[in-house]
């Protein structure tokens, strides 16, 4: 498991597959030559009363290639913050559990109805709302059949990354894209999907790993799992990665500068939110919320309304009142398309997984 | 313009059509009943290199009807909370500019596609992003082609509500139902629906009437409004309708407690969010935040994920601590499927045309 850091997060709007942050549960597959040659995903469509067939890498990339840029998150990014309120379970991860790529391959839809789908309406009210899917080393997870079939869903397949091969810690030989949803739901390595009435099997789906508990609940045993909804799509997030003086000073003539005093500065950063939706707006505050400037979006903001399934980048400069001990205090807070905002605390949200900490992002800076 | 008396809002899941909560710009267009057979909206797709055409309500009413329950919330719902932080301009709603409706009428899509639109996929291409809606009143709005030929979209041209023909206020005869959206993208009167590169002209689409200045934009003068998006899709909101003494005390056994007692209070209410995303968690606390009780979900909780267009109802029965003037203060917040959550407070988002006031509602009662 590997995080991205900080600084430079924002250096790249397309992550270099080196720099791209990794969340494992098991040990990376490892394959063959042989087993590369032989690679084929098995398609269970006996539900719908079809049949089960093997599609290999070759049948994928006879499909017509669909390339498309998402943003991928941990639904523990930023768990750290929550460790601060109350000590959750799970990896401590800072803001860098977060990376976009650049994903080639076959639309899902196209390869469900390869397989034999050809009524996903029908399919649903036969109850097969669910399309599951399961991984080499044994991840299942699953997806509803809309997000799957719809025209729109830009869900696929892929066998590039960046326009290269997958490498092997991102999914090779296939993974699943997933536009919009927390990157678990991306699953590498895919062998198996299959139509079903019921969502995947197991701990990532149905466990307490990817389920995030009322804030009082401290003792997961207290309440029924099976009734709460797992992490699917992500919610509001922004981060500050950088912060300095901007042209305006610098760390020498700062030193002018008294507690209380108000300095321009400048800071960058990230902001995406699930389920393709745009970031209109990323306010900062240098003063605790008294005031807030509006960032500049750099990157990423001409997505479409409703795909927006990558991030953007930001920059902004805006005044910070100097703290009593010579530090200024940044707070990031995006706003997505149905302007729903990030919390400004995260205790509220708080919860024993240490799941969606989307709270202001923070970020100091010593002044004098 | 009427808004739902609160204690009125959650009686029905479906508000009977006499208490649904009604909003114009205009005065309502009154049709005779040689106008009403006459009836047809106009169909442009001169863009798209096909033609104009006249579709009538008979065409409509020839088409497949599909029935959907969607929740319409003003986008100024709630306005008058940020009131009390600093003045905003329009009408100072408290809770009820919400309600929610059973609308029966042809699928959008099918409509399009009865008039010429065959592969939206080539019309996007070409640009044509858009389609624009025009009422009788002189309204003009418009949606993404994505939202209207997505077979998962749910968007349909309403002839009826609640089983019955529409009512002349709700649209009559012919009003677009756009799920997940804030209500008004949902076009009463609807007589013109055209393609096009631009989203649609005036004030309710491009002007300021519906967009969501920054927090510390006081002169909307300052600010490039083309630059600011539109308010389309819903955020996410709770509000509680019923506190009272539940089955535990009464307003006579309620005398005995004092100030910072705890006493066991029932609330009810509602919650809702746009985009068609689930409700997965109300939480309710009565001591400001220090502990959180999860309400049970009512009505409404067995919407497919995604496609959850109307609101859910729920009662919660909870602690809270009797303040020193004898009341106690009930405050909830919803959850999305995305976890996204309520702010706190309505300062940090608080706008100059004051949409989408979606903080923590709260609600206090006299205890002693």
């Amino acid at each position: 498991n590997a995080e991205v850091p900080e600084q430079m997060i924002t250096e790249n709007y397309i992550t270099p597959p080196e720099l791209f942050y990794i969340r494992h549960h098991h040990p990376v597959p490892y394959l063959t030559e042989e087993d590369v040659k032989n690679y084929h995903v098995k398609f269970d469509l006996t539900q719908y009363g079809g049949k089960e067939i093997e599609i290999s890498l070759a049948d994928l990339k006879k499909l017509k290639k669909v390339e498309v840029v998402t943003t991928l998150q941990c639904s523990g990014n930023r768990r750290s913050g929550y460790n601060d309120v109350k000590k959750t379970s799970g990896t401590s991860w800072g803001q860098g559990a977060v990376s976009t790529a650049k994903w080639g391959g076959a639309r899902l839809k196209d390869v469900l109805e390869l397989a034999g789908l050809d009524d996903p309406f029908a399919a649903e009210d036969e109850g097969l709302e669910y399309v599951r899917f399961e991984s080499l080393d044994g991840m299942k997870s699953s997806i509803t059949i809309d997000k799957a079939m719809n025209p729109y869903g830009d869900c696929i397949l892929a066998y590039e990354m960046n326009g290269e091969t997958l490498p092997r810690d991102h999914g090779f030989p296939v993974r699943l894209i997933v536009p919009g949803y927390s990157a678990v739901r991306n699953v590498k390595w895919v062998s198996k999907v299959e139509l079903s009435k019921y969502e995947a099997e197991g701990p990532w789906q149905r466990g307490l790993n990817y389920k995030t508990l009322p804030p009082s609940v401290t003792d997961a045993k207290s309440v029924d799992i099976e009734k709460m909804p797992s992490m699917m799509v992500g919610s509001i997030f922004s981060g500050i990665t950088n912060l300095d003086f901007g042209k305006h000073i610098n760390a020498s003539t700062a030193k002018s500068y008294k507690a209380g005093d108000s300095i321009m500065v400048k800071a960058g950063g990230w902001a995406w939110a699930g389920g393709g939706r745009n970031i209109v707006r990323v306010d900062l505050t240098g003063d605790n919320g008294e005031t807030w400037t509006t960032a500049e979006i750099q990157q990423g903001g001409d997505q479409k309304f409703g795909r927006a399934w990558a991030w953007v980048f930001w920059s902004c400069e805006l005044p910070a009142t100097i703290q009593d001990d010579g530090t200024v205090h940044v707070h990031s807070k995006a706003l997505d398309h149905a302007f729903n905002v990030q919390p400004e605390h995260c205790r509220h949200t708080w919860n024993i997984r240490g799941l969606g900490n989307n709270s202001w992002h923070s970020k100091h800076m010593k002044v004098n």
